[in-house]
């Protein structure tokens, strides 16, 4: 029998995936699983978008161009427009999902061994793309002792070898919801100037900020052949399922590569780039209510955790992610746990364990990630299960 | 200014889209163009499976099952079933496209490296995939002589080497048509078992035989660990943006490997899915009127084809590809030029260059692939022009 690759066999397994047959069988037991553990929003996809979809009338499910319709491209230019990101429709690929536009980076910009710097902890399927491109991540630690801040220059500096390509960043960040300041995009500017650098800059949830304004990597003036953007309309219209992101630079050369691999694939997915063009015409206070209700869920949730005996969550200030520090032995055991062994009132909570957050050994043991994609009367009850369950878990720590 | 990967340079251009902007000035100068140089065909997508989609009342486009939606896939199952393919819905991974299925199996079952054997010309695309996953495509040259049959079992042999992991095929073929027979199967399993290889069986054309039954791959006895299918609903419903195809196989080690790369990007197309699940549910004599069309397409340009002197065709016993030997210098060439500088009644032909399919410098430089996906009086009338072409061209060769 014929043996899979050590690739295959060195690919990473989803950590959030791990837990899933665990809180099945809770459901299968009658217990009501509230699920702060996966990044899929219960916010409704707005109907405009779903019904260019459903009223569309052509005939034939074709192949778009590999680069995504050039009338999408064209909206698109129109929606980076109300940012002051300047880009044509030509330094725009739409990619399947923010998904292909990481791997488009990294196998367009990175040679296999070659090295990309990431601040832990981070979304941890950059690790599975690193895989795929045979490159490496290295990471350097952000603390939750300062909400996950941008890591000092030197410690990037540190990291810097002969191989190294690339440093990437989420912003705001998936797990730890930390909004990167104008200071430290600067940080990172300089950085990828002296060093000569790729930025690549994941913006999924550019539109849920609330300390402050977002400030994108593109608008970083000078860094026009470093930034890369990678984006998704997953997140930002509730429309995970549609598989369509884009991949943007102004670096001409990277463009030209980049389309090699799009047309390989031939095509994005022709339903959702129509549910995507649709979306920038939605109306400009759409982001309002969402956001007011994302901004209720991340006050309720964090406000709670802060209550709980022993817990520390940081404030996030964007995504809808919040990192909190638990007083337990580990969380990978904890959060099996606690759906295995534990439920309160028939109900409990998944989690993702931070563990799979980070990549230095050990880190993230007493930190769990919750995604607030629930309203908050269900945040409030999965909180109260929470404190109850740290009230007894064996593995319970007090200082 | 930081520079692009080597992989980044290697990546081969899509040697049919290298004519596009030909095409474009052609018809800016007035003159229509007869596209049989993509796959793409005029069939119109079936109405049920767009109503599907239209239809549907979900509020939220949600991320799929990684794997894709469980009735999909239990669907899926029913229409192999058709083909007596015995497979259950935990061996099918939907896939973003069947690209995808490809990209997945060069992944998780060849290393950096390692080689796949593949009959010449091959749909030019395995090269993309190749450089992604950094695996090597060693061909085997079929002959247009024997319309593109099997190479011989000792051709293989001579080919494999200690790094050779896989034989690939595409059965009915794209590019030359060819449907192998049961018979060549048996030797592709005897020499799969004797060297421990897998055998990766891209089926995209399955319904479209026209000179016998389609055997697959999936039907070899004793090969069930070796066997990977690779689909798409792209062809067979004329579906090709949707980008839905699957990973077909009964390797659980495999399968287990797979699933953490179709983890790492989420999910498959949401809206897609819904649509080739309904197309499941077609009448069953939905492909007899489809299969019925292109088969008068072939007939009249095989036909067509053969009256031109000089010109031959063998003809095809699937899919909707024809090669053709042409009298000419250089496919390349004449394939730009007859864009470029012809014209006959304000008319001209698009054809994809056969060079592009062959891996061996020099093949193919007098071959061309037409795909027949246009209705029968638009191929006859390109294939007047391509007469009338031929008689002008000054790369003509005359034997």
């Amino acid at each position: 029998m014929p043996t899979i690759s050590q690739r295959g066999e060195q690919m990473p397994s989803s950590p959030i995936r791990k837990l899933v047959p665990f809180a099945e069988a809770a459901k299968k037991k009658g217990v009501k699983v509230y699920h702060l553990n996966i990044g899929q929003p219960d916010i409704e996809t707005p109907k405009p978008v779903l019904d260019a979809v459903r009223h569309s009338e052509f005939k034939i499910l074709e192949y778009s161009h590999s680069a995504g319709f050039e009338s999408y491209r064209r909206k698109l230019v129109t929606y980076y427009d109300r940012f002051n990101i300047a880009v044509n429709h030509n330094q725009i690929i739409v990619t399947t999902g923010g998904s292909e536009a990481i791997i488009f980076a990294f196998m367009a910009c990175l040679d296999p061994g070659d090295e990309v710097i990431v601040p832990e902890p981070f979304y941890a399927n950059y690790n599975g793309f690193a895989v795929e491109a045979e490159i490496k991540i290295k990471t350097i630690t952000s603390s939750i002792e300062t909400g996950f801040a941008l890591p000092a220059m030197a410690d990037f500096e540190k990291a810097i070898t002969p191989r190294t390509k690339a440093i990437m960043i989420c912003n705001p960040n998936n797990p730890t919801g930390y909004l990167y300041s104008k200071e430290e995009m600067e940080v990172l500017k300089q950085l990828c100037l002296k060093y000569n650098l790729f930025l690549f800059s994941d913006e999924a949830y550019r539109e849920f900020c609330y300390t402050g304004e977002h400030f994108s990597a593109m608008n970083l003036e000078g860094m026009e052949n470093n930034v890369i953007l990678m984006d998704t309309i997953s997140k930002r219209y509730s429309a995970c399922g549609g598989r369509v992101g884009a991949f943007v630079t102004k670096n001409q050369q990277v463009l030209d590569a980049v389309m090699k691999f799009a047309q390989a694939r031939l095509s994005p997915p022709t339903f959702a780039q129509i549910a995507g063009e649709a979306a920038v015409d939605l109306p400009a206070d759409y982001f309002d209510g969402i956001k007011a209700e994302y901004l209720s869920r991340r006050d309720i949730l964090v406000k709670m955790l802060n209550d709980i005996p022993g817990v520390f969550c940081p404030n996030p200030g964007g995504a809808f992610y919040a990192m909190a520090r638990l007083p337990i032995d580990d969380s990978d055991k904890f959060c099996q746990w606690i759906l295995e062994s534990f439920s309160y009132e028939g109900q409990t909570v998944m989690m993702a364990p931070a563990t799979g957050f980070y990549s230095t050994p050990g880190l993230g043991k007493n930190e769990v990630r919750l995604a607030y994609v629930l309203n908050t009367t269900d945040i409030s009850h999965a909180m109260v299960c929470l404190e109850k369950a740290l009230e007894v878990y064996p593995g319970k720590i007090s200082k």
